[in-house]
Order: structure tokens, then sequence, then C-alpha cells
């Protein structure tokens, strides 16, 4: 499917110097009119200047623009960190002539670095000059870090007769490496719906998708989630839990897990993309939590990475989560572990609770890349 | 310091062929009169046949024998594997001349296959017969799975003018490779103890050392402490909270934590013996929650194994640990990384409590152990 940015938004990228070789590493994305916007932060107690300052834009209102950077997390950095994020929304602000609360701010690279205004202030005005349709091809990798391909994905439905696309970009590429990767997500809909709507699909969306992956286990200080919804389709506004909204939740959901899926098949050092579905669990949420013990634990990994078929650690693991088991009825199955693909499916026999994670192997080049990346 | 075995106690070990190449694979120690004992289990919900056997011969009075076996965990073997643990001990019984509930089995290695009683059988005989003081240095080779050393630890002290010893012995390698690894300890002491103090003494012991340490944050299903204390040295019995319980107190806590040190450098894989404190936390719980997110950071790992100083991760690890944080306080510092040991130290500069946890870098090494080990 060809991704194309939904009607009425726009974007682009620059090369600003923030990181080394004239890589891209400035992005922004546009909507001609301000946006309905539901957001879902990082849980780390150290979030980073960015989240802060998006934090308080959601709350005045509506948002009109999102302008990321890589290469610095603008985390760690106090005061001047949240100074630093205030200004640059109040520079794109003025160049885009919108009111500086209708842009929110991203950053993924280095913690503890003040960002290099200077390089920002010269790089915003060729950002806004650059806007495009077409820009969003450009804007995915600019938010790239160690990822190895830029991460786009797209669905369409109609509402009332109009046609509605949404469309989203990520970054990963360990599901943190705070240095240096941070999980980042934009997604736009030209959808009209009501603000109430949008949280909730975005929250069902992620927890099924990017709350579901693991690369490493670690979390960042820069994580979130974005999604606009600028209206631009002129449907009937979508109302939580009608038949128009189902089909907005299957858009946004199934763009969602497709980016997720990509962030961990570019995970840090993968060769394998494991399935890991949990069943028969008490609740869905022991399922969960089974399901992330076994994707977070590195025994499992790295038998996985020796297409060694031990089951034993996949029991172990889950019986280290705490979720209710019973020995007598535990069922472990997988599949051909000399395959790229692998699934997991562990029955527990004691309930009606699911869940599914996804995640990679645990190689020798995470390490080289973890160890190395300075 | 030279280790010998506490006085009343005699140990051995031999090789009957659950492990391949003649390798020493049962472990005896032995007390000559029955002994007080304490011991600490796995909390993984799926525990080993041995750990449900030795829960059940605790309860029913003092203990005389620990047997274990290497090279098989009798691990999710169902009915039939508490059968064989609980044949394992009346056949040694048998041949020692004591009650079979006396005897405590543990067991370490593959999960899921039969223990092969016939060689059990076989062994039993030889390994009473070869029982000696000096014994404890093979017992400690017998136990070992993908250890590269044995691990034995002894401390003495005074009490009532009788001298008391304090003799451990652990393998690890993995905190836990449930395949291959697990960690258990065995602790002998001629002490005359009442039993409320030597529980008391023992979780003291073990809370400050071995779940203090993570290799790869996994936890095994066979996971166990045991200590016995005979009684030999005939001093006024020591009771919990007097003045020669702390000395007690004291030779333990240093015996485990020597062990457990250990095992942190013979980690699978390690290069580095790292160590964390954590101080300025809310409470003593809270510091050690991040302490540990810190140790299991696969992230702070693989910087450190790179000799990579990136105060970042370390930062970000608390942050995602769930406690009580503020940005403007934390201070973190660590040693050069070029050396062989490493001490981290993040203050949190909010309150008093401290904890130590003690890892291993995370190496390709240890992903080749885990990868090709079936």
């Amino acid at each position: 499917m060809k991704i194309i940015i939904p009607q009425g938004f726009k974007a682009g990228a620059v090369a600003s110097g923030i990181k080394k070789r004239e890589k891209l590493d400035l992005a922004l994305i546009f909507s001609q009119v301000p946006s309905k916007a539901a957001a879902m932060f990082t849980t780390n107690n150290f979030p980073a200047a960015p989240v802060k300052v998006c934090r308080e834009h959601l709350n005045k209102g509506r948002s009109q623009a999102v302008i990321v950077n890589s290469g610095n997390a603008n985390s760690f950095t106090g005061q001047a960190g949240i100074k630093d994020a205030r200004a640059t929304a109040a520079l794109l602000a003025a160049n885009l002539g919108i009111k500086k609360e209708g842009v929110l701010v991203a950053s993924t690279g280095i913690i503890g670095k003040r960002l290099p205004m200077d390089k920002i202030k010269a790089g915003v005005p060729l950002l806004v000059k650059g806007l495009s349709a077409a820009g969003i091809h450009k804007a995915a990798r600019a938010i790239m870090t160690t990822d190895t391909f830029p991460k786009l994905a797209g669905a369409e439905f109609t509402c009332g007769g109009k046609k509605i696309t949404v469309t989203g970009m990520t970054k990963g590429a360990g599901m943190i490496a705070p240095n240096m990767a941070t999980m980042l997500c934009f997604i736009m809909t030209d959808a009209r719906i009501e603000s109430g709507a949008l949280k909730a699909g975005l929250r069902a969306a992620v927890n099924a998708s990017f709350n579901s992956i693991t690369i490493d286990g670690c979390m960042s200080t820069n994580d979130m989630v974005l999604a606009m919804a600028n209206g631009y389709a002129e449907n009937p506004a979508i109302k939580a839990g009608s038949a128009s909204f189902k089909k907005f939740q299957h858009a946004l959901s199934s763009v969602c897990l497709l980016l997720a899926k990509m962030m961990v098949i570019d995970g840090e050092g993968a060769t394998k993309f494991i399935e890991i579905k949990v069943k028969g669990a008490r609740n869905d949420a022991q399922a969960k939590k089974a399901a992330l013990a076994v994707a977070n634990s590195n025994l499992v990994k790295t038998a996985i990475y020796g297409e060694n078929p031990n089951w034993g650690r996949i029991v172990c693991a889950i019986g280290a989560s705490g979720v209710e088991v019973k020995e007598e009825t535990l069922k472990v199955k997988f599949s051909p572990l000399a395959k790229k693909d692998i699934f997991i499916e562990a029955d527990l026999n004691i309930g009606k609770g699911e869940a599914v994670t996804y995640t990679s192997d645990l190689t020798p080049e995470y390490i080289k890349i973890n160890a190395e990346y300075n």
C-alpha cells in the first residue's frame, strides 16, 4: 500500500546539523487547521523536557504542528531544557503564523546535553518553507536514530460517504536505548472525531501495539505517541461507541500494530521476530503480564537466537512472572526456530484471559550496538 | 583463609553418570546429629519437585543430610518428579540409617526430564561410603553447572569460649539459566542456636547477599538456600537479639556475601564486577528497587561491557523503576570503567534509604553460552 498523508496535512525535514554528516534531524508535521489531539507519554519518572512541554500545550487546546529533532533527547537538562523546548515551539509558531500552544515538540537522542538552539533557529525557516504532502517520507527518515529503515503505515475507511485516511510514522529501534533510541510515534488523520473518542481510540490502539512490544525491557525518558485529527474529511463527527468509531478504531489499531511490528523487526541486532501469545489466563491483564515476562527474558531471547528449542526457559519465565498458574494445566508450543518469524503459544488453561506480545531475539549485535555507541 | 567444614559435618561427591564424561554430579552433606535447619526457596510459581519435598521435610523436624544432584533440575516433572525426589531421600536415609524426613534434596540442571533413578541408586552407597571432612571441596565441585570454579566461603567467631565455624558452598552461574544453572547454597555451622534465631539470621543474610545480586534478572524454579546448625560447638545456645547473635549474624552474612560475590564474578560471560549503591531514597526498599533496576538494565550492562560512560542509561533505569525521584536532586557517579571492578553510586537526595546490589556486565559470551546450550 502506498502511504499518503491525510488531507490538510503537510510534512518535511531538514538536516540542521544536530546530527553529524548532514543527516536529516529536524522533522515537521503541520495541519492547515487546528486539530484535535490525543497523546500518551512515557511513565518514566524522569520525563524529558519535550514531554513536559507537550503536556502543557495539549492542556491549552488544539494542536497544529509537531516539530521533532533527532540526535539530542533534551532529557536531564533541567529548567534550561524546558526553556529550550518552549523556545523551539515559539520559534516554529512565529514562522508558521500560529499560536505557540498549537506546537508540540519531541526529541530523541543523547541524554543530558542542551539542544543546539542556534542550529534549530537556522533550521526552522527552511523546514517551514519545505513543507509538502510528499514530505512525510523525508520526515519519517529524519526521526530515525539507530533505525535501519523509515517506518510509515496507513489505513483508510469510509464514514458517511467520505474517505478517511489514518497515517502514522514511528521510530525505534531499541524499545529504548535512552542514549540514542526512543519510541516516538506520530499519527495523522483527516477524520472529524470527538475528543473523547480520539483519546479512547488511541489508548486501545497503543495498548495492543506499542505497549505490547519490547526489545530490551527498558523505558525511555522521551517516549510519546501523538494523534492529530484535523476534520478535513468532513465526515459526520465520529462519536465513541458508534459504528463509525469501530471502523476508526480498526484503522488506527492496524496502523499502530503495523508500526509496532516494524519497530520489533528493526530492533537493535534482531535476527528473529517473535510473537508470544498467552491464553487461558485468569484475565487479560495476567495474560499480558506473563507474555511480557516471556518477551523480556534474556534466556528465552538468547535461546531463540541460538534456535535452541528450550521450553524450560519459557515456563520458567511464566512461573517467575507472578501470575496464577498450575503446572498440571500449562501447555506450551512453538513454531520451528530455524525460521525468521517465531510464534510461541502458552495456554495456562485456567481462565479466558488472552494477550499477544511481540519481541526480537537477543544477539551479539545488540551488545555491539549498545556497548560501542557513544 | 583455608575453608574447613564445621565440627560434626562430613561431605562428599561422586560421578553417578547424570552428567556426561564422568563429571561429579551427586553431592552429599551429612551431620552426625540431627540439626536445626532454615531455608529460603525460589518464589517462582512453578517450584521444582525437590523444593516441594524440602518444604515437606523441613516441616517434619530436624534435618541431617542434604543430597544434591547437578545435570537435571527435576522441574516440570509432575507427580513422577515428586515421587523421584522422595525416593532419593528414602534411599539415602536407608543408607545412612536415619529418618527419611531428615533428608533434604536439591537439583539443578535441565528442566522437564525425569531423574535417572538407576544412576542415583547406584551412586548413593558410594556417596555415603566416601563421606569425609575434606569431602566438602569435592561436594562444592559436584554442584557446579556452568560455573567455572567451585565456591566455598567460611567464617569463625567465638561464643562462650567456644570456637564456632560457619561454612557455605554455592553455585551460579547465571543468576538463573533455568536450563543449566540455578542458585543453590548450603550453609553448615556447628553453632548451637535457637530455631527462630537461625531463621531470622538466614533471612537477613540472604536479603543482603543472594537477594541483592542479579546476572540476568531471571529466577529459577529450583533456587534454594539451606542452613543447618548441629550444635557441635557446645556454646551457650544463641538467642535472637543477643550479643552472640550479632556475632553469628556477622559471620553468616559475610559468608553469604562472599558467596554471592563469587557468583557474580563467575556470572555467565561476565568481564566486569559491578557494585551499585543507591542512597538518599525514601526508604531502603525503594533504594533496593532502584538499585536492582540499574543492575537489571541490559543497556547499563552493555555500556559497562563497552566501557562507555553512559550515565543517561543509569538515570533512565532509575526513572523507569517507579521509585520516588527528583530530577533536581539526583546525583550519579561511577568509577573508571576500564577496570574490572566497577562502582556506581546514585544519590537520590530525598531520604535516608540505602541499598547495594551486585551484577555483572552483559557480553557476547553470555549470549553464546545461552544460545548454544542444549
